[in-house]
């Protein structure tokens, strides 16, 4: 299989920003690697810091286009995909994505790029999310709250994909998930919810205090 | 009361910030403003934006002391109170901190140093967070969840009161917080934590379905 002009540019540079760090790094030493010209890498990426990340303008829309597609009574599983969608793009770039991890890590400008495209994420589905919620009681904050939930738990699996620190990755984005959505449920006008946490075994007393609470 | 030195140069900031603009606005300007000269301007603030941000690094210890003396069982209360800690002190500034909102709305070099500050306090909060979830199941993450949760429901209740949105901040941040530790109730291992949501007014149908969850 080719590899694309851009992918060669991605290899090259992050080569390089591993071998001397980023700062030191030139785009002409970036481009005499990947054996492309100045005119060749600006067609692709604006400069040197634009190489670091995913091509989040592609990835937002998609991203939006998926909660687009979702109602109120929908939205969870239109939660988890979007938020799938996101984390199987790293998946996707693999070794890049780590080496990425490790640089964002040590040079702090491009760690504070990375915090802003994770606030454009949030945004996107808290403002997704407050549609679906926007008639209920506390239907703003619920929606912030869930926003912030889908794209911590969403952080928190891929930090740990990054630090090669999981072995069953779908595993664990749907166990966060799973936690996530537990959080914040859909309102339920008609049938019930109940959530019992218990270590208790006497089902007797548990159900004792079920009632009580509801009557 | 004779105003403070340093609260008179954050008055004739903000009030040349507004008349105009924060980036045209000079320290000699302010200094000449506040009737001070600029080395005491500098013995307070290391430049013109450390003009703008609340004292960050006076406030996080405060938070961190009130966290660091609960424990697993009385988190809640240690949580609300921290978090109510740097609403109080947003209260306090009143006029001072909506002139900052309305400035760093429009100036993205302090928007993005204001979004950097959020990201210290949601650090400060899971780093104690997980300190009393360790061993509990999915801990870390559930720490993530409820840091995220207990900052977000923070800055709703703040934003809010910072665009004069609301008339009881008390009470607007007394249903945020409700709901933000709602989300992750602390573990239980003997008793029992029961959440009822439900528009079902018919009790024993919402028991048959408790008891078929447990046993």
């Amino acid at each position: 299989m080719p590899t694309s002009t851009r992918a060669r540019l991605v290899d090259a540079a992050f080569s390089l920003f591993e071998e001397h760090g980023f700062t030191e790094t030139t785009v002409d030493e970036i481009t005499a690697r990947a054996g492309t010209g100045r005119t060749t890498f600006f067609r692709h990426f604006r400069g040197k810091e634009d190489v670091v990340f995913p091509d989040h303008d592609l990835l937002l829309p998609r991203v939006e286009a998926r909660l687009a597609t979702a109602t109120a009574t929908t939205r969870d599983v239109a939660l988890r995909e979007a938020a799938r969608i996101v984390l199987d793009h790293y998946l996707e770039e693999g070794a890049t994505a780590r080496a990425r991890y490790r640089l964002t890590r040590t040079v702090p400008a491009l760690r504070d790029r990375e915090d802003a495209s994770a606030q454009r994420y949030l945004r996107l589905f808290r403002q997704q999310i407050s549609t679906w919620m926007r008639d209920e009681p506390d239907g703003h904050l619920r929606a912030e709250l869930l926003a912030a939930a889908v794209i911590t738990a969403h952080n928190h699996v891929l930090r740990r994909w990054l630090r090669e620190e999981t072995d069953d990755v779908d595993a664990a984005f749907d166990t966060a998930l799973t936690r996530a959505l537990a959080e914040t449920p859909p309102s339920a006008p008609v049938t019930s919810t109940v959530v019992v946490h218990t270590g208790n075994p006497d089902v007797e007393q548990v159900l004792r205090e079920v009632r009580a609470a509801l009557t």
